[in-house]
Order: C-alpha cells, then structure tokens, then sequence
C-alpha cells in the first residue's frame, strides 16, 4: 500500500445521536464533549493508519461555529492530513444531521496531531515496518 | 431518490475501542454491550433511512462466534435489508480490528426489526412523504 | 444440592429505575439497553449456577411486545432453564412496574446461551466439581 | 393487602457484579458506590411500598466493616422495617458473593429514611390512598 | 510542614453541575449521589493529608435538609477534622449556587472515617514517614 | 463587587483521580477527557462570573506537554483571563499530583471563550445587571 492508500483506508467515521443528557442548559452539546469525540475519533484513525502506539500532542484552535441540539444526530469523521517522521496530524469534521429531515450541514472541524512511541517510550518512526517508502 | 439510493445513503457506521471498562472477566466484550451497540446503530441506520420515530420489535437470534478482546478496535455497520409497509429490518455487521495489526475480520452479525410510529402512536407507512414510489 | 436446588438458588433479581437518560426518542428504553441488562443478568445467573467462566454463545429471537416508558421500573429476573455438558440457557423475563401504581407485566423474554470455558480456553462441563451428579 | 404483606412485596433485589471500573485503588469498592447502591435501591423498595413520590431525608451510620474485592458480586437487599405517618425507614444489606465459589456474606448494612411529598410538596401520609389501615 | 499546614493544603475543592440524568423524579440529586460524591471528595482530601492507601471505614449520620435542584451547581469542600493514630476523619460540606443568582448556602454536611492501610494490608500509622511529629 | 472581585469570586475548582477507565492503551489520560474536563470547568468559571446563559464558541490551541498517568490526581482550576462586551476568555489549567507524594506541576493549559446568550438567542452583555460598571 501507498500512503495514499493507508490515508484512505484509515478513515474513521462515529456516528451517534446527542442524547439530552450529553447537553448543556442550553439544550446543545457540550464544546467539551464534541472536543472528547473528535479527540477519540482522530486518535482510532492515526492508530489505524500507522499501527502504533500514539499520543495527543496538541490540538489546533477550534471553532464551534454551529450549536449542535439535542436530539440530532452526528458523526464524526476523521481523515489523515499530514504525516511526519514521528507525528501525524488528523482533520476531524464532525457534520450534524436532523433526526427527521434529509441532509447535514458541517458544524465543528480541529485538527489533532499525535506522535508514534516506541517501546523507549521515545518517539519512533510513523511509517516504520509498514512496508511503504518513507518520504523523501 | 429511489429507495436503493435511500438505502445506500443510510449506511451507519461507528468506531470504538473496546476499553478494559466494557469487558466482562474473560477479558471480551459483554455479549450484551455489541447487543447494545447494534441496536444503537441499527435504529440511527433506519431513522436515517425513513426520517420517522422508531421502536425496535425484534431481534433475531445472534451467535457471537468470536470473541472481541479488550484493547481491539471494533466498527459497527448498519444497513437496511428490507422496507416493509410499516416496519424495516436492518442488518447490523460487527467487525474486529487489531489495534496494531492490518486487517479485519466479522465478529458478530445480527438483525434488528424496527416499525414507524405516527403522532397518533399508530404504526405509519415507512415510505411515506419521502417522495419515492411505494413498493407494489 | 441437587441441580434443581442449584437452579433455585441461582435465580438473580435486578431492579432498576427506567431514566430519562437510558430511553430513546419516543421516551422508552431502547431495545439495545433492556438486551443488555438482559445479557449481563443471564451472566450473573449462569455464573452462580455453575461458578465457572463463561461467554455468552448467542441469544435466541428477542420481541419487545411492550414498550417500557421512561419513569418505570424494571425488575429483570434470570432463571436458568436448560444445562447442557458444557452449555448453560438462561431465561430472562423483565417486569414493568409502574412507578405510582401497584402490579406489573411482563415486558421482554429472551433466552441466552453461555458456555463454560476452562484455563485451557476451551469448553469444559458445566457441573465438574459443583458435587452434584451428571445428567445421564 | 395488609402493612406487612406490603412490605413483603417491596423488598427489591439488585444484583451487580463489582467491576474494576467501580473500585478505588486498593481494588475493592468504593465506599461511595455502595452507599449510592443501597439509596437506590431503599429508595425503589420505599417506592414500591406506598407509590408515592419520596426524598431521601438521612443516612443512618455506615460501618464499612468488609471490603468488596473487584470481580466478586453483590446483591443488595431493601426492606422497610419502619412506617411513620410521613416518613419510611429502609434497611439495605449488602451481600458479597464470590464469583467462582458458593456462599455468600454480610459486607455491609445501612438504614435510610425516606419523607413522602405530596403535590404541595409538602409531607404527605405514606399510607393514604392505598386500601391499608392506618396505624392508631 | 506542621499537621495544620498539611490539612490547610489537603482541602479538596469539586465543582459540578447537578445535571438532569443525575437526579430523581423530582428532580433533585439523588441523595446517594451526593453520599457518593462526598466519599469521593472525602478520600482525596484525607489521601492528600497523609499520601498513603486509605479505605473508608464509615460514614457517620448524613442529615439530608436541603433538596439540590437540577440545573444548579454544586461544590463539596474536603477537609480532614481529626488525625488519629492510624485513622482520619473528614467533613465534607456541600454549598448550592443558584447558576444564574449570587451566593450559595449550605445543603449537606457529612463526616467520613478513613483507615491507612501498609503493605502488609494492616493499619498504619497515617503520620508516618510525612516529616511532621506525631501526636503526644 | 467590582470586576476583579467577581473574577476571584468565581474562580473554580475541580479535583478528580484519574481512574484507569478514562485512560488510553499508554495508561495516560485521553487528551479529548482533559479537553472535556477544561471545557466544563471554564463553563461553570465564566457562569460563576456573570450568572448568564453562554455557549462555548472557541478553544485556542492546546499543547499536551505532559502525560497524565492513571493512579494520579489532577484539579483543574478556571479563572476568568479577559471579559468582553459579550463574550469571556477562561484560561484552565490543569495541575498533576502523585497520589502518594507531595507536591504538584502544571500539565495542560487551555483558553476557552463563551459568548452569553439572552433570551432571544442573540449575544447579550456579559456584565449587564451584576451591579457592575461597563468597561469604558
């Protein structure tokens, strides 16, 4: 496989509905738990990508552009956009869809990045052993 | 949209880790929690389908032929297997993942039965007000 | 004890309160949460039996005749109904209680199977070494 | 049905089993956890004796006199054992199980007292309205 | 640092928000969440005192005065109230802050006794190895 | 009060263990529970400072710079850092303490920024009616 590929098939989707109790009083998700979410989903797709041991680096600013209301449903989709030597970068846009209405719109996007730990518990190489060409 | 369309575009999926807290003392998920994951995921699968409130009717019989281990990742995929007047029946796949090992393989496979509740708290045509043709 | 005095004592009773928080869109417990609680009891139930691990095999076809509204309560009560050599079926019937209201009905019945697993990880007789005789 | 056939039939039973997730860094249960359980369940078992609504008034001392090791389960047994005009008092045993081995021991007890509330929110007779004489 | 200072700096502050899916039917926190929340607090208070693995042995009378409505906040304060030779006791008080009004008042006060416990499972002595003198 | 008091007046605290089912496969803390914990704390911090409905509209960037192992302690501490027209800036920090071992460091930093919320969903002052000059 090319990175390319792995990209590909490391994609990572999450689909739940926001149940009340996920809510704050103002009856749309907590900033808080759509951070948990996207932090979750990203960390499955860059461990699905590169097959290694991983952890959270940083987060980019995130905008919550859009209040998600209880009783919709969401998912979070997770895609790889950058790979370095020993970190990877993972976009995360979770889309809000109506329960009773078709279509969905995008409401939050971040950007996550995590370093791959060897057994040293020191950075190792992202693409090590995975048989594609490191970049050059 | 032709129901075929509808089908496809309600395909519902959901990635998790499966965290030492969901396992029973064998060290594999509870039967009861991937039962509980199906159903979650088979009722947004048809609700995405049909835009209509739903209940669950029935579950048919389930084999758990593999264990899922703690520590491995599992994704749940829901699609609609068949559109009665009132009811829809979805199959609900559940595949394994290594965390650090390519590849997958089906765990688990079940069907949910679900039936359209009206206003009235009456079962209502599954098809209805979605502008595709009912089925003759 | 014999194997039906084992069957008596290894009844297990679970009341709980239907929350808001466990229950669906049309206000009533989600199917995938009472099969859950379903599984979990039957578990509890086969282990006293036969104080061996087990793992569930498969449920049989569940129906959710009665929907249970959230401010309810439940008593789930397992009960085992068939032991095999190396297999255990546990029945579960759950109760409805209204919360304000004397009586209750009977809301879900399911059947789960469990198998008895040995140190070896493989199936190994339900009854050894519980001092009671063997089905002949 | 008479005061004592009432509290004959609201003695509620609820079986968990002690996981991991549940317990403090020693291994064995917290000692908050339990006394959440046994509300819960005095509270159900006060309920299902008079079916009206209560709120819990005060926790008699707790004596913690036996740990509940991880993996081991618990039943905890309500039963009323007093009715004021208003108010109700709960005793809840906690019963410890070993997984693997028959028996069963007395790990903890407590008594909670519960207050009727009417409408008014205002204490309200806990016998009123349920074909059962009042106490002279 | 003296015993004073030690417990000046083992006060343990928690600020929660009492959510709808934590309280009861109506709608106050469940009296055996806040004990829950009170052994919680309480055990990091008293193993921020002496820094050695405690149980806790027992919660003294809880007096429940004052309902905590859904939607406001709460705040348990830990602070250790008595040093024993191998034991701690901690008072735990719970203040209720209206979310949208200044000011707060007392709701709920309770004591919990600890235990240190060495590695040899038995009582030690909480002061130990802590630098300060022990009591005469 | 002035601003300032309401600032000190409103910082909050929450202290919490982190127990082996909020950590990852590393055995440290996810960084979306931390982000979760941050968001929630900075909500309660900036409703404590202007007693008004707020949503979050934005976190900057968050390093991870330490991991956060379970069986340690953590407080995360939300102070009100800039107040706007409409809108407030929460820095959060989250501090690391050994169960067992005296003293603490700084692990994760974050800045979270509400908008308040009147009643016709529009942004509304942030000081209005808390008896407060405006800032000139």
């Amino acid at each position: 496989m090319t990175v390319a590929e792995r990209i590909e098939q490391s994609i990572t989707r999450h689909f739940m509905t926001v149940f009340p109790f996920t809510t704050n009083h103002h009856d749309t998700l907590f900033g808080g738990k759509a951070m948990a979410l996207m932090d979750e989903t990203a960390f499955m797709c860059a461990t699905r990508f590169c097959r290694k041991t991983l952890v959270t680096v940083s987060s980019d600013r995130i905008d919550f552009k859009k209040a998600i209301p209880s009783g919709s449903m969401i998912e979070a989709i997770a895609e790889v956009i950058h790979v370095g030597r020993t970190s990877i970068k993972v976009r995360v846009d979770i889309f809000l869809e109506d329960m009773y209405v078709d279509g969905r719109e995008l409401a939050i996007s971040g950007v996550f990045s995590f370093v791959a730990i060897g057994e040293d518990k020191k950075p190792t190489p992202v693409l090590e052993n995975l048989g594609v060409e490191e970049f050059s």
